[in-house]
């Protein structure tokens, strides 16, 4: 049976060039990037080029590139590392003093109820143990966050945003641009308040000082291969990306830290990564995911803009056109022949590679392992909560139906996908739901 | 001209058969671990497996085995995940509560001032951040920690003894058996007291109730190519390891966690390696180190053990004998042909890979470039700290006057090491040093 891969949104086989750049970091090049001699100079020039090639993909400066080992790692560096800045520090120059045991005010932190649980489960665990107060925005029905929700849920002490920049269970696209622009708007009102005498002295807390200052972070790690991945642009001062979801090797990933982030180290030991990460440099990881970056650049030349609808200019790259074309077939097909089925998230503003569709009186678990069965790979919501029962946070945020997001199922495509594989699961895919609404309890 | 590599101690280069295994997980079997299809089932199977090897490794259970990103990380979670585990915890029945607040005490940490930059600064770290207090031993001048100054160094509020098995930098092996037994007996007798009725009024802090428990962690990095890492023989509750200095990749390391010892994840987000580190997990990764265990558990059987003196025992092993007699020669040679040089750490109690000299009136770094120039790689330290213009810490702290410190060579060989190569070191070695000292200010 011909195998089908359809869950790239879960992870992204290695290109054959990123296996062909790293092999050599593991065998002849395998010095430490720390070490001054022949082996270790080899290392650190590798090194030195992947963070070029990086920050030439993000519009920023090299020493503005962290790399870490993924995501995970990359959220709650952006998160933890911000907050415990504000803890006991003598910068006080720079950083915001947090002064909660004086004011029992602490750190206000605004994310979204569909973010990935990198940072849903890390600003949770903050808030649990009493460091930071936090509003969790819920999106609209179609999964998209208004903008004017996270203005009004500004606060005095808010100090960071976070929002996702393309949902990794339904696909669909925020407005971090315009979100990146409210922050930098808020940040300029709060410096001129910060001036005027009469606000000097009206009984505000710190957070409203001239060092107050609220950072904005995005978890793009769903972004990086289709979308415009330039933090001037977007307006961030914090973003997140990892190799394995763009065709580059799982274990490493990068955390953006706009200069002037006051970020802690999470892993303190030696004076690694502009001493914001200690650990041995990962030479083969970091190529590896260098090189991942390159051909993602190379292929999504001119961009997709993160504002403007894929379906209009995806056109322009043919790979992400054929992706986007198979993406609607798949979506029509199964729209049509699978009664009682729906689209989760919009359409228009939504990853190219996404297809997440809810069928009633089905249990999704199960049509998943029938799909197994004829050797078709999907999932029911993002890998790292399979096997959980619950049903998914995001589709509950987005207001469908428990019972109806018990029976939802994630295809993603990716650059391998061909229209051979989607004739195959339109042909499937209606016999399976059949078969699997015949024994469900729902019916 | 034909480069000579000894600086095995900083990194390893991959052997080719660890590449070969991990080689499937980056193409064919790349799938995400945490996905229930085919693809996710095969790169769970090959987590699990490695688990399991890396458990036999350890004398271990699998579920005691967390998979981290590397040595760093795994001290960091060992120590800073320890003590985040007596903060607003409600797991009263198993862990200790930290009542700093009630009581003005706090978690006290003894460990080494020869520890690793990955131990020693984020036990100095959280000690500023008045989250514990710290002792820091001293060793003898021969490099070894007296397991008498732990047990004097043992307060009612001491919860954490970290002390390294193998110094990166000399090459000492610490009594890692004798220092364990201590704190079991130790732990022994807090139950008892605590048991007696006498003792329950005795108005000692709650440290010392039934759930005062002292954890010992280890940090075997540089021991586990030689060593016996049994952790039950070891008697330790916590113990660290990297793949990257026995001949696997960078960026995937190991943290044991004896079952019941309280840590709380630094890395939280999905339900990854038992809700003790979220991260999709490095399949590649997991599946090299895993297999270049394999390959040191065949290359160690009969085991050297920690407690016998490698020269003693290590014959049984023809390529640990042939390293070690290698190792001899170069420390004879040296200081039989080099004026002034002396042997840091006692040469009885010492890695079978290490040789550190200090050559007086000479630079280290100096000697170390040029060396470079003849084609030999080798360190003035530690990898993480080379660039540091600072005297090494743990030659400080075994007596070694900073001037001489100043002029130090760490050579440390591995499993490609030739006589050819020796003879060369020793055909230039002291030439240089000349060439050095008469262009030293120290002469």
């Amino acid at each position: 049976m011909y195998p089908i891969y359809l869950d790239y949104a879960a992870t992204t086989p290695v290109d054959p060039e990123v296996i062909k750049a790293m092999i050599p970091y593991f065998t002849t090049d395998f010095g430490n990037a720390s070490s001054i001699h022949s082996y270790g100079r080899r290392a650190r020039q590798a090194v030195d080029e992947a963070r070029k090639i990086v920050a030439e993909f993000l519009g920023c400066e090299s020493s503005e590139v962290i790399f870490t080992s993924g995501g995970t790692e990359s959220d709650n560096l952006a998160i933890r590392g911000l907050i415990a800045s504000y803890e006991n520090t003598n910068n006080t120059t720079k950083v915001l003093k947090y002064e909660s045991k004086k004011q029992n005010t602490k750190p206000h932190i605004i994310t979204t109820q569909i973010e990935h649980h990198a940072v849903l489960n890390t600003v949770k665990n903050l808030e649990k143990s009493g460091m930071i107060e936090a509003t969790y925005l819920k999106p609209n029905s179609d999964g998209i966050v208004s903008v004017r929700d996270i203005e009004s849920a500004i606060k005095p002490n808010t100090v960071l945003v976070s929002v996702m920049y393309v949902n990794n269970e339904i696909g669909t696209v925020q407005p971090i641009r315009e979100i990146g622009k409210l922050i930098e708007k808020e940040n300029k009102s709060r410096v001129q308040e910060s001036k005027s005498p009469k606000e000097k002295s009206s009984g505000l807390p710190d957070f409203r000082t001239r060092d107050s200052h609220i950072y904005f972070h995005t978890d793009a790690v769903q972004a990086a291969e289709y979308f415009d991945m330039n933090v001037q642009t977007l307006h961030v001062d914090l973003l997140t990306f990892t190799a394995h979801k763009i065709y580059g090797p799982k274990g490493i990933g990068v955390l953006y830290i706009k200069k002037g982030t006051p970020i802690k180290p999470e892993q303190t030991g030696g004076e690694h990564e502009y001493r914001k990460r200690a650990g041995t440099e990962n030479v083969p990881g970091i190529v590896g995911i260098a090189k991942a970056v390159e051909i993602v650049r190379k292929s999504k030349s001119p961009k997709v803009q993160e504002s403007e609808s894929p379906d209009s200019s995806a056109g322009k790259n043919q790979s992400q056109n054929d992706i986007l074309r198979l993406r609607n077939k798949l979506i029509e097909g199964i729209l049509k022949t699978v009664k009682g089925s729906r689209l989760n998230g919009i359409r228009e503003l939504r990853s190219p590679g996404n297809v997440n569709i809810s069928v009633k009186n089905a249990e999704g678990e199960a049509i998943l392992l029938n799909l197994d069965l004829q050797g078709i790979a999907a999932s029911s919501g993002s890998a790292c909560t399979s096997g959980a029962l619950e049903p998914s946070h995001v589709l509950l945020a987005i207001g469908v139906p428990a019972e109806i997001a018990h029976g939802s199922i994630r295809f993603t495509l990716g650059r391998h996908t061909t229209e051979t594989e989607i004739n195959r699961v339109l042909e499937v895919f209606p016999g399976i739901v059949e078969k699997v609404r015949s024994i469900s309890p729902f019916k």
